[in-house]
């Protein structure tokens, strides 16, 4: 009889980035047990990249997989699509088109290959690793340029009938409201909530409010962390960005929670740093909007894995994943 | 060795509304070979409630399941929850607090029991012998005095971590917007696209247009459908309150698209006789607020269950689900 020991089981996770893509090899405690980066945008061909990778790569998992089980591969990336196991037009990528990515992926490292977007990695980690273990419905949003989303629901992600399901930012919450600088639909949720969305709002807030210590600042330091900053020091106008900010959030919060009633919901990215700035203002309209049954039921919650590893381990979880 | 035979399984569903209760023994096909009814509103207690059902099933399920396998009974009602097989604080049942109904049919039936609301039984009816048949995600959306939902992903009944998910009725569409009469909830798709919507709706349309046949009815007339008949009569006032609806029902259904990415939505109940007047805004609506990926993608389609015998088929798929 021989049982499958975990403890020596490895997963290789891998994140790619418009600019880099970075990857490790992580065992079932989410340790990582060594990790790399190559860039993305140096290649003009899928395959030239994934040779890239691989001479990276093989040497690593050589020297530190001996002794154990090399289980296979996950990739997190822009417009993965976990059916076909392709990467298709991704606006931010060099490559064009649709790309075989994983069987290109099995075919030079032997290994099965699994992927999906950045933002369903996020989640499956969150749940194998990090703030989510043991919790079977949840939501995971990532707020930072964009707004993404995973959603959980009973212990497995939502892929939908295409494998495009989870796009939360993309969901309206001010139906004529904000026109989207890349999509042009208007009000959406990244459209607020997104650092891009958060800088709009503040260019906005500080030229109707001279006296607001924002307008010290240049345009282009107006960001999120600009304003975190001002309201830090008490300016109301920041406190305000913040405060609109949380309450779209929430409003769109609440939607979601009707729809798959999560124990909780992950918050991770950029945004979050302004903390209760934008946490308070959230918890309060989405407990406003929901239903009695679900009011002071859904955590809100910080992620717990540390923010320049959690894409890898997102990615790694996809091997485990049943 | 013994084979399961699945055409000698029979199912009792079982559909408890306000005032009456319909049951069946329903096979694997769909096929209600037997069915009756008793009032609800007529017991003081549920267990006056389930010792009437029995009264009444017993007899039928000793004639019609002979030589085939009476497997269980599904249960679709109000406030009903999945996991822990009981009614809590149904509004419009004559039994208060928190019921645990699902043991108390086990003790007098002999059968296990599984229940959910209406709506997510309905679902789960369409999945096994309606129109969804082979789907393995998508949204039932029941539009009658309410707004209902069920969703089903990879496969499966969204039910939650607490077995409340699916309330797609109460997200709001127009923050701000129009106060629901039970709720308080401001701009919910309910108070726009549930028939009770529609008669506000369209009271407030006709006053702003002296014009409209609708001002020929009495103030209590003023229902669906009626408004149903004005608009066939190319009333445009009439018309006009099904194209908002039906842009209310639309801009709710694309956010709910990016949420699961279903491969259809299923809409039923009596708003849907209104046909084309509301399903062609609410299409066009729908495909506007939807990311390039999700367009065209997504079937509109209504219910091929009988209206009469839809919700006893529903509870009874419980039954089957895996």
């Amino acid at each position: 009889m021989s049982l499958v020991d975990l403890s020596k089981q490895v997963a290789l996770g891998i994140d790619i980035g418009g600019t880099n893509t970075k990857f490790g090899l992580v065992n079932h405690r989410g340790e990582i047990l060594v990790k790399g980066s190559i860039p993305t945008d140096e290649f003009e061909t899928p395959e030239e990249f994934i040779d890239a990778l691989y001479e990276k790569i093989q040497p690593m998992a050589d020297e530190y997989c001996e002794g154990k089980e090399f289980e296979g591969i996950g990739v997190g990336a822009p417009n993965a699509n976990y059916y076909r196991g392709t990467i298709e037009q991704a606006p931010n990528l060099p490559w064009k088109g649709v790309i075989n990515f994983a069987d290109l992926m099995t075919e030079k490292f032997g290994k099965p290959c699994k992927m999906t977007n950045d933002a369903n990695a996020a989640a499956l980690g969150e749940m194998m690793y990090g703030a989510a273990r043991g919790m079977k419905d949840f939501i995971m949003i990532t707020l930072g340029t964009g707004v993404g989303s995973g959603i959980i629901a009973g212990g497995h992600l939502i892929y939908g009938h295409d494998g495009f399901a989870g796009e939360l930012g993309h969901t309206i919450v001010k139906p004529g409201g904000r026109k989207h600088w890349s999509t042009g639909s208007e009000g959406s949720l990244e459209a607020y909530a997104s650092a891009t969305g958060i800088s709009i709002t503040a260019k906005k807030m500080r030229a109707e409010f001279p006296e607001s210590v924002l307008n010290q600042y240049p345009e282009e330091e107006i960001d999120s962390k600009t304003v975190f900053e001002c309201a830090k020091q008490g300016d109301p106008t920041a406190i305000e960005v913040f405060r609109y900010t949380g309450q779209k959030l929430g409003e769109a919060l609440a939607n979601f929670v009707m729809f798959s009633s999560p124990e909780a919901i992950l918050l991770f990215g950029g945004v979050i740093k302004a903390g209760d700035f934008i946490l308070k203002p959230a918890k309060l309209h989405m407990e406003r909007n929901l239903l009695p049954i679900f009011r002071n039921k859904v955590k809100l919650v910080f992620s717990e894995l540390d923010e320049a590893d959690a894409a890898i381990l997102g990615a790694s979880a996809l091997v485990w994943e049943k």
